[in-house]
């Protein structure tokens, strides 16, 4: 990922102090300032994911896994390893990585003598995030097929429809469903991105239109209620986001209000569009356990706040929080929507690109 | 209309200065602050329309009206008619009701001699504001009619969803989508209102919560994307929302991000929900002239600063605009869409309730 032209990574460690620590970006305080935070503690990471200074399925599941790298700089016993992991399993219930990579470290670490965990706890957290990576360009890859095919049959400069951040932000780097369109920007294809400004966190209008921007990738804002109309007239090629959890039947969980763009992109062909909407996922983010999701996602309901207040900068600079709704308002905020497989085009992931339905012959 | 237990209207003329004047409730403000304002020229009345103090389709028709009247203040001649004309059409561009209440003015008014047409401008005025007020009455009869048939059916409290305001505030008084729901809620029906947020001017989450809030009916604000989940889950029972103009095909245009809403009600079939789907709309909002909505209706493109600057109060009580977006960005801003009359399940009129195909049926 590029940031005022320097090379980061959304998370990393660093030993060069007494003590290891890990840095993560301030998720919360873009895109008006771009700010690193030291991590030190196993709570203080809890509290990172859970206020989601690091957001992102991806980045949350390498996040806890460093969570649990800091446990053990105070205690590596079993005892003090299954509190790690209860505390950060409990941060946000919905990210299917998150309890992936927590039970990839216990794993790990159980099989270990205690004096050989600490070291082995910062191994593995970093080899899951340098899996992260190298899966994201793999899907980098996979997506980009679908988009030069589209763009060759279309000869003409590509509309793509994304909701929420799925990109390098919400990943160790490169994204899920932003990374093949960071493939194909840099492969020369001409490519202009719908950002949903994605209600009630921002997360399209703070995060995905700043990332694009530091790429240099051509996009525009828009409300989250805008898509509808945009497909309808034929202003999408393309619907591509990312998940938090996919089930096996290839139900995709992902930021809510990407079911209703689904239904928007399916109901397109009574226009005659044909938009496909596609899910970038690692398989990490597919759950196994889960084979009806509209049924069977439990649904984290978030609070009120993030609804009643928008975070945003004064003509001044200073940043504040307003409110936005008359005192004492009653607010419902499910943060995640299921959308079905059958509105799914494809299953975009390193291993390939694979039909909903089929999500379950992949190779693992 | 109750505001702190007063009845109001949204718009009302008052004689008792020299010169006569128009009193409108500056929506902008709300729901932090109740401004009652005086418009005392066209040209003010032009601003409060373009600038959206009053808005809603039916009180945009009667504000045209009064604009006309208080043209007639300084000049009567067929002229500067035609010029009070234009520059209240060229206002709000989508609105049908704003035409129709200009021409019906212009109507009138031509045809009496120079001498007469002052007086005969307000009266036609406060004609156009009392029928609104008797329209959206018999909106709520026939709309109750409906919530009934569903209360017996299903025993249970209602949820019903709607987008936007289309309430007291704007129309005269009572309401075209609210006036069924305060019609239940005072007969004793128990109705509990989804109230989305309506990005990005929050009419939602500023006025309807509001105006639901003053009369005492329960609601629950939702962010825009959170609707589609929540009849997924069977948690809607009704999606009842207003318009700006409805084609004589049946097609309903109104505030962008209805259409989402009308798929997902449609698609809630697949998971055994049955949701309809109801436009309450007085008749002046009907074009007859269009008979495909999705083709022929022009969408009205609204400023970026709307979607990029959010309006709110601060803790210390102090109401601000922050910018949401990182500097620079492209935003789009399309304000309505159009929701095809396949996905309506009936338009609730003042003369009764009509299948979409079967508007071009009503009596005129």
């Amino acid at each position: 990922m590029i940031v005022n032209q320097q090379h980061f990574r959304t998370i990393w460690p660093d030993f060069s102090a007494n003590q290891p620590l890990v840095n993560i970006i301030d998720q919360t305080r873009l895109p008006h300032a771009f700010v690193v935070e030291d991590v030190q503690t196993l709570m203080q990471m809890e509290h990172a994911i859970k206020t989601m200074q690091v957001r992102g399925a991806p980045l949350i599941g390498v996040a806890a896994a460093y969570g649990m790298a800091l446990a053990t700089l105070h205690e590596v016993d079993d005892q003090a390893l299954q509190f790690a992991a209860r505390t950060l399993l409990a941060s946000r219930p919905t990210a299917v990585n998150l309890a992936w990579a927590v039970k990839r470290m216990l794993d790990k670490l159980a099989q270990l003598p205690l004096n050989a965990r600490r070291d082995a706890a910062w191994a593995e957290a970093a080899a899951i995030a340098d899996e992260d990576v190298a899966l994201n360009q793999a899907i980098g890859r996979n997506g980009l097929a679908l988009i030069q095919a589209m763009y060759q049959r279309k000869q003409r400069p590509l509309n793509i429809l994304t909701h929420c951040n799925a990109g390098w932000l919400a990943t160790v780097d490169y994204g899920t469903a932003l990374s093949p369109i960071y493939a194909a920007y840099d492969a020369g294809l001409q490519v202009h991105v719908w950002v949903d400004e994605t209600r009630p966190r921002n997360q399209g209008a703070s995060l995905t239109a700043w990332e694009l921007a530091q790429h240099g990738v051509p996009h525009t804002v828009i409300s989250d209620n805008a898509g509808g109309h945009l497909m309808q007239q034929g202003e999408v090629d393309m619907v591509l986001v990312g998940a938090d959890r996919v089930s096996r039947n290839g139900d995709v969980c992902n930021k809510i209000g990407t079911y209703l763009k689904a239904l928007a992109a399916h109901d397109s062909a009574a226009y005659g569009h044909e938009i496909p909407f596609y899910a970038a996922v690692p398989s990490p983010t597919i759950d196994w356990q889960i084979s009806d999701g509209v049924q069977q996602i439990e649904i984290e309901e978030r609070h009120a706040d993030e609804l009643a207040w928008m975070s945003g900068q004064l003509p001044s600079g200073e940043i504040v929080s307003v409110n936005v709704l008359p005192k004492g308002t009653r607010v419902a905020n499910p943060a995640f929507d299921v959308t079905p497989a059958r509105l799914v085009s494809a299953i975009i992931t390193e291993c390939g690109v694979y039909a909903p339905h089929a999500v379950s012959t992949m190779q693992r």
